[in-house]
């Protein structure tokens, strides 16, 4: 029977610059009396990725521009905010009273350049914003080079965020750094059931899997940033970046 | 733990105009020693779908209109094909070479108005395409309510569909048709584990639930129609059918 399993990593804590997520979640996972499989893949909640990493700007130091100014008076939101945005952003794409779309600065096209400020931790040195890793492609890459080397065991491993979407309410997981997997199944020239040649040919599971993760992971109180995939079999093709997924500005015809 | 799985059906026939989807099912959990659990969601493929309620058009019938000899001639496509996305089209989005976007008459923003010809029998009577449910919801509650008839549980109910997007590569199993479920989670109003208000404050769990699907149906050979996923707990909102993820065009900037 053609099945998979997931489930979240319980307990780990809140985490701070500097910490070796790796750690964390084989400690984690060896405390519920679990272990990493292989084939197993680990998708990653882009939060926690960016803390470890401290990609975090404090409010209080941004000095907004006039141009965060004047697109902070059309989306109403703090400029400062829409200055960290800008400063991780590559281009504008819209803008509309509570809606600042962007191409981020690693190619990714989503609200905000996908800067937030949930779940960082306000402490002393005042509020911080977590921007999304430098490069999502390489921290996936380095985790799971450093899950290998704890465990014996290489995971593919996603990095994930929610995105929003045109035309759909409502944000989903969605890849925006995989290692070990080929994010997209590139099923052109395979038959369907009755020989056509199939139209829609390519399939991006790294998104499919991000967003199967996102359903245990919350948003919430309860946050269960690390999720194990296992018994999903990906199709035999070269591992690639989740930047392959990004569609060229030239051939996007929603820009 | 927090924890889900998902397992396909096995083994269902092809299906015909007329089948009973849901009789079929329940057989073919039985021959695999499975049943219906509470709590239990259902997700199944568009095209059995439609192919069980007869959604057929043949292709020989269909007489090109002049706008779709038009469009044809843009997009590469054979214009009885575009006559036929065009009838059940509301409005055309995007023309471009390889590419129909379309606002379909159920409301979905999708390529071809997810008109398809793959996995549709070719007979003596000539080529058929499958056009998407006349009402997905109701096609989704109707299974649901055979389903508890058949059985006495009453599982929740998607009808997935491959969609492709905007700015990313690749299609991703997209929820048109949702019963017993409420499609989107909106947590406005709950803090984060630092008592933020969340910004990203709708999460689409449909669209998640039925990528997550997609995984294990695969769209060639070995198509599996039908997948349950168990042990996903849904937020207690009330269910809302999957016309509500469709944002209104006024309020969508990517139109």
């Amino acid at each position: 029977m053609t099945s998979m399993q997931l489930f979240a990593v319980a307990g780990l804590p809140s985490i701070q610059p500097g910490d070796d997520v790796a750690s964390l979640i084989v400690a984690r996972l060896a405390a519920a009396g679990e272990a990493l499989h292989p084939g197993d893949i680990l998708v990653i909640a882009q939060k926690i990725i960016s803390k470890a990493e401290g990609r975090l700007v404090r409010l209080a130091d941004v000095q907004p521009s006039a141009l965060a100014l004047e697109l902070s008076a059309t989306v109403g939101k703090d400029p400062r905010v829409i200055q960290v945005v800008l400063d991780d952003s590559n281009e504008v794409l819209r803008v509309r009273r509570g809606l600042l779309v962007v191409e981020q600065r690693s190619g990714w096209v989503c609200a905000n350049a996908g800067v937030d400020r949930s779940n960082v931790q306000a402490d002393d040195a005042g509020e911080h914003l977590a921007l999304l890793p430098a490069d999502a492609d390489a921290s996936a890459d380095a985790l799971r080079a450093r899950l290998a080397a704890l465990t014996g065991v290489t995971p593919a491993v996603i990095i994930n965020d929610s995105h929003g979407r045109a035309w759909r309410i409502g944000t989903v997981g969605t890849a925006i750094g995989c290692a070990g997997l080929p994010p997209i199944w590139n099923q052109r020239g395979l038959h369907d059931l009755f020989g056509y040649e199939l139209v829609s040919s390519e399939e991006c599971i790294a998104d499919e899997l991000a967003a199967a993760a996102s359903l245990l992971m919350g948003q919430s109180d309860e946050a269960r940033p690390v999720v194990v995939i296992r018994g999903y079999v990906p199709p035999s093709l070269p591992p690639a970046p989740a930047r392959a997924i990004q569609r060229p500005a030239s051939h996007d015809a929603f820009r």
